[in-house]
């Protein structure tokens, strides 16, 4: 996410935009006979969904894995050999892995573009890019917002993301999480340094989720994943502790909104889905969207 | 299958005969860049490959999962949110789910179209739509049929779906199952009850196949499912009671047609195969175009 | 591979140029609305991808599934009506299996093309057509060259295939293995017997790769599979007595090439990747390209 410039990141909010209004035998000619090669070392439905189906309302068709168990891997096959396969069978790859740096590393390797699918604690810029868009589109801008951001914040991958794109705009971030789930050090420091910005980006850090809710124009929750802890009673210790409900909610500002990166557990009770503020649906129909620009403009440079 | 009209069925059945006259290259234009949404929560090779070819044939791609390990529903997720996942990036969907009620459920949530793939044990709509299909096509028509449809008629899904669609048409039944597998007793009180029939369909029981098949013009038959016994004794006591060989089909009326699901494992003999009787695999390779007409039907309204 | 003939190769390897020069929406037009039935019996990812590609870029769609798991094997279906299956679904099929033999009985069966996409420890023929294709292209023709085959000759399916393709040609074949994976007396018969040679191939059998390297013109390695070996102690034996690094590969002739199925382990050393020898990234890139141009041929006779 460190990557992108504002303008680059306005310009696919752009092309997301002309996406929407495109009928769907218009879009097919961007992405007719070209291939998406899926590379995906960790299992995810949601995120090989959305590139799937994104790649698809381009006329585009993906192949690939969602899972070592089957592949040359197993048969001590190294991974710059595995992405140099998938290479030759795609156009542009999206590459998911448990590892920090993996995309990088691939992207050395390959001559074909490469989209990092989330490695690592740090890294799922597509996910960031979704977020920011929703932002955009339903608060008409991102410039002055105050936003929460709550949850697992050391190990959750889509927060580090998130915060790199939002440090590129003038925002005020509420980072809250149990203690132990603080966010990482070198992130928050990563925000300040951020080249070519006029102003930094204002970041405080809470404990109490209901303290801080009034203020807010984006509420983005996210799960505190059990997988991440090594220990299931520290898991239980934190679960529950950070979650919204209606009541919650009601007193947001009435123009607020609320997101989620999706799975969510308990951490948004279903009796918000309903309310004016839930749009963490409506955010994971505009990831296709936003991938679908993103692929759109890497093979029609 | 209790939703669909005979009118709507034979507009579907017109649709396909449609498509079947169709080259590759119109028939693409029907789903061109729109997206099938799988979501099968129990395996079924044969069910999702119609599905997914028949979703190609008409120029659209399928996307989704088949089975449950991958999925977000691992880390906690509700059956309502993965509905909405899938449904974000599909433009029509199909579920397939050993709870009755799933696709009803599913089909609440979305605010996209939802075929049921199979739920339950008495719900495989699309299975009887082929099957109508096979045997209006096969025979020129349905009404003043004797259909013969034998094997576990307890919990064969298929079956009930058949029934049901039968139940709209002018026929007579015959059952044949094992004592332990009779048909369950709602299913034969609902046809009698199926609202703006002039007459009702006959059904009769019985155990023994030999009897009735001089008189059947269909011969609908079904695999004992060994996973559907909770204790394999009882299974091998029923298996291989309920099975046809060439000799059985020999004593049919020659213009008398073989039905069958799939997959058979011994209830049809492989030396029945290649006798004009067998349609079953015919029955098979209209489940595609039948498929293919629903969803052009859903695709363009 | 046994099947084709010199003139069909030649027709082959003139389609797949002739699909490089086309551009994207071009060959869409070859495949659109036509569906390849995939029915993998033994995991490859390799193999696999590269036909969901080759379909893909002339506009087809690919179904099927790639390991018996979660098919109808499973409840006990036979082979013959799992290819019925497939079949009823696709207009064309390529099937992977344990088996010998298991393409042709499935060829058999079917009423549509069906392509080997390997079987048993003799057949892998795209495989073959794609190494060919290689050597013609990258050494300008096939007749005349000395060419090495160094790993495991007894259990490699690659091998068989490509000596059977390159009997069809005058060409000098080195073969080289440890004493234990020599090639199977039937495959070196075979090259002797194959009709309308004008002239046989010479084949030498050697134990020492380095004493034939500055005589070769094509160098094909292929990996020791570990998984044919049913004891690990002998594949340690021989794991790592036959590899080639940079030094190696410096005393080959300038315009040597060297090739490889893929996946390697370490039988070709990385410092070779980078060498103007090292063709075998580039061999599996005509692979999916030689695989398009063969369905292309398939689907339009």
């Amino acid at each position: 996410m460190k990557d992108f410039s504002r303008a680059e990141l306005e310009l696919l909010f752009d092309t997301t935009d002309k996406l929407l209004e495109m009928k769907y035998r218009e879009k097919v000619a961007l992405g007719e006979g070209r291939i998406l090669g899926i590379m995906f070392f960790e299992p995810s439905t949601r995120t090989r969904l959305s590139f799937e189906s994104a790649m698809a309302s381009i006329g585009g068709i993906s192949v690939g894995f969602s899972e070592t168990r089957t592949t040359s891997m197993e048969k001590g096959e190294s991974l710059a050999d595995t992405v140099r396969v998938v290479e030759a069978n795609s156009d542009v790859l999206v590459l998911r892995h448990p590892m920090e740096g993996a995309a990088r590393f691939a992207a050395e390797i390959a001559t074909k573009p490469i989209i990092s699918g989330g490695a690592g604690t740090e890294e799922h810029p597509t996910q960031a890019m979704l977020d920011l868009y929703t932002i955009v589109k339903e608060k008409k801008g991102l410039d002055g917002l105050n936003i929460g951001i709550v949850g697992d914040l050391r190990f959750g991958r889509t927060v580090y993301s998130l915060i790199y794109g939002l440090a590129k705009y003038d925002v005020k971030i509420y980072l809250v999480s149990p203690p132990g789930l603080k966010i990482r050090q070198e992130a928050t420091h990563d925000i300040g340094l951020v080249p070519g910005k006029s102003k930094s980006v204002e970041v405080t850090e809470n404990e109490n989720l209901q303290d801080i809710m009034p203020e807010l124009d984006v509420l983005y929750m996210t799960r505190i994943q059990k997988e991440r802890f090594p220990d299931e009673q520290e898991y239980e210790k934190v679960h529950g502790s950070y979650f919204i409900d209606a009541e919650h909610v009601k007193k947001m500002k009435p123009d607020a909104i609320v997101m989620h990166p999706l799975p969510r557990v308990d951490e948004i009770r279903p009796d918000v889905d309903q309310m004016p503020q839930a749009r963490y649906f409506r955010q994971m129909q505009y990831g296709r969207n936003v991938r679908a620009a993103l692929l759109s403009l890497i093979l029609n440079p």
